[in-house]
C-alpha cells in the first residue's frame, strides 16, 4: 500500500501512481521484518521489501564502508563516521534507488524509464537501464550539468537530453509526460527510490547506533529515505529511538532551510539559485514540504553552509581518505557548524553521508596545491 | 621469509629489502591457511598474512563485486564475469596493495612512504599515507599523467612530484634513494603490495572457480599478486588447479608480450611507447621478468589488444554496466581476440579484471555521442 505523506490518502500498491492527488509524495507503508544473514544488502534487509530482487543485475550497490575520520574526530571532539557512498557501482548513492525504482518499473510492466537528474542519478539511470535492458530516457539540467558529466552518462547508451529552463518545474513535466507516454520515471523521490535510501540506515545500524546523521538534503529523496529506514528500525524495535536527522543544504540553494527557518509549513521556489554543490541544487524540491513535516515530526534540523566551508570541508576529509564532491561534503560542514554553536554535544556518535565521489566534479575543487616538477637526472635534489 | 622469484635467495622477513641483491624481485613465502568468516577482506583471509591488520585505518578497500557481463557473455559464448576493481575508495584495485603495504612499512618503523605511478597508485599511496599519519612522497610520470588526474592526488596533501624522464628507469632510481633516506617506497611490485592483490583471487574463489582469469599487465605488480593468489588457493587445497592466467599489455607499450612471443626469458626496454592505457604503460617493468617465469610455469598466456580494441570494449563493458578505465578494459579486449583465434573454449568461466574507474580519464573516451539539448516549454517534442 503507499499512502500521501501528507493528506495520508492511500493508493494500492499495483497502482502506476508516483504522487498523491493532493500533490505530495506517496511512501510505502513502514515494513516488518528483522536483519537476515547475507552478504548483500538486498539479502540482508529482504525482510523490508515487498518483492524479490534480480541479483544476477545487481552491480555490487549499496554495502558501502562506514569509515571512522580520526582527523576530524579529534578537531570536533566528537566519533565521526563518513559512509562513504562514493564506492557505489556509479560511485554514488543513487544506486541504491536505482535499482529498487528499476524492479518496481518492472513489476508493473514498464519497458521505458526515465529521470531528472543533475549528473549523478542520471549515471545511475543510464547505467541499470541499459543493464536491465530497458529503454532509458535522461533529462538533465542544462545550468547544472558540466561537460565532464556528459561523458560518464553518455557512455552506457541512454538518451540524453539537456534542458533548458527551470530544474525543479522540469520534474512535474516528466512526471505527466511519463503517465501519457508510459514511461517509469524514477525521479529524486519517487517511492520506490526512497525504499532503495533505507538501506543506508540499515547499514548504519548493523555497525553503530548514531547519535546525529547529516544528510546533504535537495529534492528530500534522500532524507526520505534515511528517515524512512530509521522508522521501521524502531517500529521493529531494532533500536530505541530515532537519532537527531540534520538535513542539511547548501545555501546558495536552500528553500527547504528557507522554510524551516521561517517556521513555515511548505516551500517557496528558490530564485536565483548559485552553489558549487550542483548535486544538491534542486530551487522547488518536490519532497521539501515533506521533509518539513519529518523534520518537525522527529525533531530533526534542516541547515545551510556557505560554499566556502563546503570546499574547505572537501579538502579535510580528504585527509581522512574520503575525497567527495562538494554536495557529499556539507554534512561535516554543517556539524562544524553545530558544534561551534554547542548544538552537538561532545563526544556524539555522529555519522555524515559522503553522497558522491570528488571525481565527478573535479573542476569544483579549489585550493589545492598543483605538482612540483623535476628531471629524473635532477631527482636527488627533491630530498 | 622473503625469496628471490629467480635465484631463490632468501632473506629474513624483519629486512628492509625490495628486490634481490642478483636484481630481480622478491616475494614473501606461501602461506597457509583457510577462509574464515568475517566482513571485511582482511578478516576474511587474515590466515594469509604473517602480520595483523589495523582495521581502524581501513576504508574498505577490497571486497568488490564479481558482476556478470550480461551482454558481452552471450555475444562472446562465455560466462564473463567483470571483477569490478572500480569500487575500491580510491576507485582502483591499487588500494589492496597499499594497505598491506603500509602495514609492512609501519612494521618496518618508516616514517616516510612513497610510490612512483602514472595516476592510480599515486592518489592511493597519496590517500592512505596520510591517514595513516606518514609523510607521503609521490613521483608521477610527466608524460603518462593528465591534469585531472593531479587534482585528485594533490587534495589529500602528499608531496607531490612530476617527474620528466624515463618512467621504466623512475622506478630503480627511487629504490636506491629510498634506501638512502629511509623511505619506504610502495612501488608498482613491492613483495607487500603483492601480497595484497592476492586477495581478487581469493575473493573470486568465494563466488566461483574461473578457468580463465584476464589481468591487466604493466609492471607484473598486480599479475603476480593474481597469481600468488591462486598458488596459495592450490597449495592449501581450496581449489585443485590453477586457471589459465592471461596478462595482458596495450600493443603500443608491451615489453612483457614481445619477450613472451619471441620466446626470450628476459624482457627489453620498449622505446617509444604510445598508447591510451596510460595506468599500463611502463616500458620497462621491473616485474617484466617474474611474470614471464610465471607464465611459463603455470601455462599462462601473455596478448597485446591495440587501443581501438581497447576503446571499443569500453564502450560495450558500460552497456553492461562497468565503466572502466582504458586499461582496465584490455582483458575483454583480450578476450574477444582470443575467442576470435579459439583459444578460449565456448561456456569458459572467465574473469576479467576492470582495474580502474573510467571516471580517472574521461578525456581518454572516444565514439560516445553527446546530448541532445531542447528548452523546458519545448520538452513534449522530445518524446
Amino acid at each position: 500500500m503507499l499512502q500521501c505523506t501528507s493528506c495520508r490518502k492511500t493508493y494500492p500498491q499495483e497502482k502506476k501512481v508516483q504522487r498523491c492527488e493532493c500533490g505530495e509524495p506517496l511512501e510505502l507503508e513502514l515494513q516488518s521484518g528483522k536483519f537476515q544473514k547475507g552478504e548483500t544488502t538486498w539479502e540482508r534487509f529482504r525482510d523490508f521489501y515487498p518483492f524479490d530482487f534480480n541479483l544476477d543485475f545487481s552491480l555490487g550497490e549499496g554495502n558501502t564502508p562506514l569509515s571512522k575520520a580520526h582527523t576530524l574526530s579529534e578537531e570536533l571532539d566528537v566519533e565521526l563516521y563518513i559512509k562513504n557512498e562514493t564506492t557505489n557501482p556509479t560511485w554514488s548513492f543513487k544506486d541504491r534507488g536505482t535499482f529498487v525504482g528499476i524492479h518496481r518499473a518492472i513489476e508493473l510492466e514498464f519497458d521505458e524509464i526515465g529521470t531528472v537528474s543533475s549528473g549523478n542519478m542520471a549515471e545511475s539511470v543510464a547505467t541499470f537501464g541499459k543493464r536491465f535492458g530497458l529503454d532509458t530516457l535522461i533529462f538533465v539540467g542544462a545550468d547544472l550539468i558540466t561537460e565532464e558529466k556528459i561523458t560518464p552518462i553518455a557512455i552506457h547508451g541512454p538518451r540524453l537530453i539537456k534542458v533548458i529552463g527551470d530544474y525543479g518545474e522540469l520534474y512535474f513535466k516528466t512526471l505527466e509526460l511519463g503517465k501519457e507516454k508510459n514511461i517509469y520515471f524514477i525521479n529524486s523521490d519517487a517511492p520506490f527510490r526512497i525504499e532503495g535510501y533505507k538501506t543506508i540506515s540499515f547499514e548504519i545500524v548493523e555497525k553503530l547506533v548514531p547519535d546525529y546523521v547529516f544528510i546533504p538534503n535537495s529534492s528530500g529523496g534522500l532524507f526520505r529515505g534515511v528517515t524512512k529506514g530509521f522508522r521501521e528500525l524502531v517500529k521493529n524495535e531494532i533500536i530505541e529511538e530515532m537519532p537527531t536527522l540534520v538535513a542539511v543544504q547548501a545555501k546558495g540553494c536552500s528553500p527547504t532551510f528557507r522554510a524551516f527557518k521561517e517556521g513555515n509549513d511548505t516551500i517557496a521556489h528558490f530564485d536565483n539559485p548559485h552553489t558549487v554543490a550542483h548535486a544538491i541544487a534542486n530551487p522547488y524540491p518536490p519532497s521539501g514540504n515533506a521533509v518539513l513535516r519529518e523534520v518537525k515530526q522527529h525533531s530533526g534540523l534542516v541547515v545551510a553552509v556557505v560554499d566556502d566551508e563546503i570546499l574547505k570541508v572537501q579538502r579535510e576529509m580528504a585527509r581522512d581518505g574520503i575525497f567527495a564532491q562538494p554536495a557529499g561534503c556539507v554534512g561535516v560542514a554543517a556539524l562544524r557548524n553545530l558544534r561551534e554553536k554547542h548544538g552537538v554535544e561532545k563526544n556524539s556518535k555522529v555519522v555524515a553521508l559522503a553522497t558522491g565521489a570528488g571525481f565527478k566534479f573535479l573542476s569544483g575543487v579549489k585550493g589545492v596545491k598543483g605538482a612540483e616538477t623535476v628531471k629524473l637526472e635532477n631527482i636527488q635534489e627533491v630530498f
